[in-house]
């Protein structure tokens, strides 16, 4: 792509770890292609506060290009990738359109999965992308708005109950919010529902909440949910999900509303480098995050399955992914400086945050723990402080304001599926 | 609706009007249903900032039924109205549901309207609500997108053009804000294309450009475009318009995005009531803005053709709505407290303004006449006082963020419209 003869990096994936490679390059003598299939970055820890109304799209994405303006060794193209070329060292674009490479990083994260059950996904949407996101909050909001009108008691019901499948901290935030929602942001706005009935229902299979949290803080989570009226099901499965709703076990629980938080699928890198992966889709990586066979092909971040040194999966998380992203960018400069390389990729884990809802969160450092309201005050100024200048004031005031009012900032119905559609739905018409 | 006795006053849409005669209904004996579509009301006056990514949705768009938390009298309901029975006095909404009123008042406003050529819409979408703002930002931001991956020099140049139809206040904020975003937002961001080759192109069938406005003004305005980058083409004509360009008199410009701000039409109010309108559909009302025959019935804003003393019409614009809602609300009080009623509607202007782009703005209060950036700040400081409280923040810090960084805040492309179907429309697939 550049007419220079200059080392050629083309990176895949504009997340956490494509951002941290390129920004740790910044001053090395390379040419440097960025290619990701949306214009924004998005900042996804916060991506539940959009699907709640809490924020609005603009404040947590932002578009690449305009990260490296001051760079112009790096030329982003939104783009879609189908496949790799390990031989000729190329991508291929849709429509045809390839680009050369001297040194390919694919960090293009995960999607949902459904564990072979692909068609729930139409009805209990996951939450990956700002589209997820105002797609679940049009839901929510639709389903609120349609029992105002609804004069038949057991779609009434229906209507105002909502399941969310996983209890991960993506599971636990939604829930904690929704119910939030119907029980105190809502109420006085309606006339003929009272939105402080509506049933919100979190199911996880495994036996207990944010099992990535030590067994007390998960019990704190547990409790704390409960007290803002989720009704937690642990040990249980969901076993059918249409648009009547969802069976628990065996037992069929009427509803509306689904989102699911269950499950995750690495995208399809593996499959276009043709190296092996492991269950959930990740690529197998050797010590130094490179592709087995082909030295000048890394992958990092969701997309990676990658070992601790005692073992375990380093974790689908933000700051796993901008370490990888760093390590590799190591990796790069000494290989153009004709230097030694780093040793095999560590993973440092740095602490687990995870909110509940308004004044609760819980927060994991190893030895030291953290739960309650003080946590939440610490998640919000750390979030605040990870997010980037720009939307740092615009999200701590849509925080504050939210925190002071008890209102929420971006309520908002947009996109095609309309009150109509939603009446549809009731129909079966979809 | 309500199980009382009191008097019902329904009113379908939330737009200027119809809360202006919520608002002054504050304290009245009576039971208020307001019905809309949308579950939002919108500062229309600054939805083109949308489309051209100074803001982002939220800030100019709030819930309706958040207004009304207070007032326990008022029921806020999500619906369509398909029809209205005068003889009944009940309005019918989707889906079988009706409503009985005593009191209508009918305030749906316009949409688009392409006299007659409908086949234009899809490519060249008009700028009504947020849907439309975001499409037509998604297709402004795509079509730079798709030109720094374009390798024809005739594609990219028609991906280059953008034709904006139509010169009144929206076609001339959305024809400087599109050249501005090429001129100096966007350049230093795109190594393949230069995006200040862009061209932008106004067409206005009429003599001039803001034609409300007086011809010094609008001459004025004419320059600002001009000093901008703009193509201003007054007195021309589009006569065809299609997914490869705009003809333009009888010379085709190849351009792949297009805007519509040439006309509107009233909303079908007058067809529901079964009463007379004017040829852009608006009803003709009595001088107390009821429906000829059925004093009972009330409409307002842009869906009513209402004269001046002069005999000109009453613009179509926010404060127009307002003082008809204001008016309508005095003549429902006076009825409920057997009073006189006030005499006929009677139009108080005060004042025009218009923006073209950063630090240039026309302003006529009559009298007073101002242009320019002295202008341009008296505007903004106006809006930022027109928007409300929330937005009053968050609009104050994304115009303060715009104007100290040059960057914009809402540049997401987001929906299904994606670079793949922008490359489909390349291809004619759409």
């Amino acid at each position: 792509m550049p007419a220079s003869s200059r080392h050629h990096l083309v990176v895949v994936g504009g997340g956490f770890g494509g951002l941290q490679l390129v920004n740790d390059l910044k001053g090395a003598a390379l040419d440097i292609t960025l290619v990701d299939k949306r214009n924004h970055h998005l900042f996804q820890p916060l991506l539940y506060q959009v699907a709640t109304t809490l924020l609005a799209t603009s404040e947590i994405a932002w578009p690449i290009r305009r990260l490296y303006r001051d760079r112009p060794e790096v030329t982003t193209l939104l783009a879609e990738v189908e496949g790799v070329d390990v031989v000729a060292k190329a991508i291929r674009l849709t429509y045809g359109k390839t680009i050369r490479y001297d040194t390919l990083v694919v960090a293009t994260g995960a999607t949902h999965a459904y564990f072979g059950k692909d068609e729930w996904e139409a009805v209990a949407p996951g939450l990956k992308t700002l589209e997820d996101a105002t797609t679940i909050r049009r839901r929510v909001l639709l389903a609120f708005e349609r029992a105002e009108i609804e004069t038949d008691p057991a779609v009434r019901q229906a209507l105002l109950t909502f399941t969310i499948i996983g209890a991960g901290p993506t599971g636990v935030e939604l829930a904690g919010i929704i119910s939030e929602l119907a029980k105190s942001t809502l109420p006085k706005e309606f006339r003929r529902i009272d939105t402080r009935t509506a049933r919100v229902i979190l199911v996880e299979a495994g036996p207990r909440v944010l099992s990535g949290f030590s067994e007390d803080l998960s019990a704190y989570a547990h409790r704390a949910l409960e007290g803002r009226g989720v009704e937690v099901r642990t040990g249980q499965r969901v076993t059918s999900c249409t648009q009547a709703g969802v069976t628990i076990d065996d037992t069929f629980v009427a509803c509306r509303t689904m989102v699911w938080a269950a499950g995750v699928q690495a995208s399809p890198a593996a499959r276009w480098l043709g190296i092996a992966a492991d269950r959930a889709g990740r690529a197998i990586v050797e010590k130094n995050l490179s592709a087995p066979g082909h030295a000048d092909v890394f992958v990092i971040g969701d997309t990676a399955s990658v070992l601790r040194e005692d073992g375990t999966p380093v974790p689908g998380i933000a700051p796993a992914a901008k370490q990888q992203g760093a390590f590799v960018a190591k990796v790069i400069r000494a290989r153009l400086n004709g230097q030694s390389e780093p040793a095999g990729f560590r993973y440092r884990h740095q602490g687990s945050l995870a909110t509940i809802g308004k004044r609760s969160a819980i927060i994991d450092f190893g030895r030291f723990k953290m739960k309650g309201a003080l946590a939440w005050w610490v998640w919000g100024i750390a979030h605040i402080y990870l997010i980037g200048t720009r939307s740092r004031f615009a999200v701590a005031w849509s925080w504050l304001w939210s925190y002071l009012s008890g209102q929420h900032s971006a309520r908002l119905i947009t996109q095609k599926e309309t009150m109509r559609d939603r009446c549809a739905d009731e129909h079966g018409e979809q």
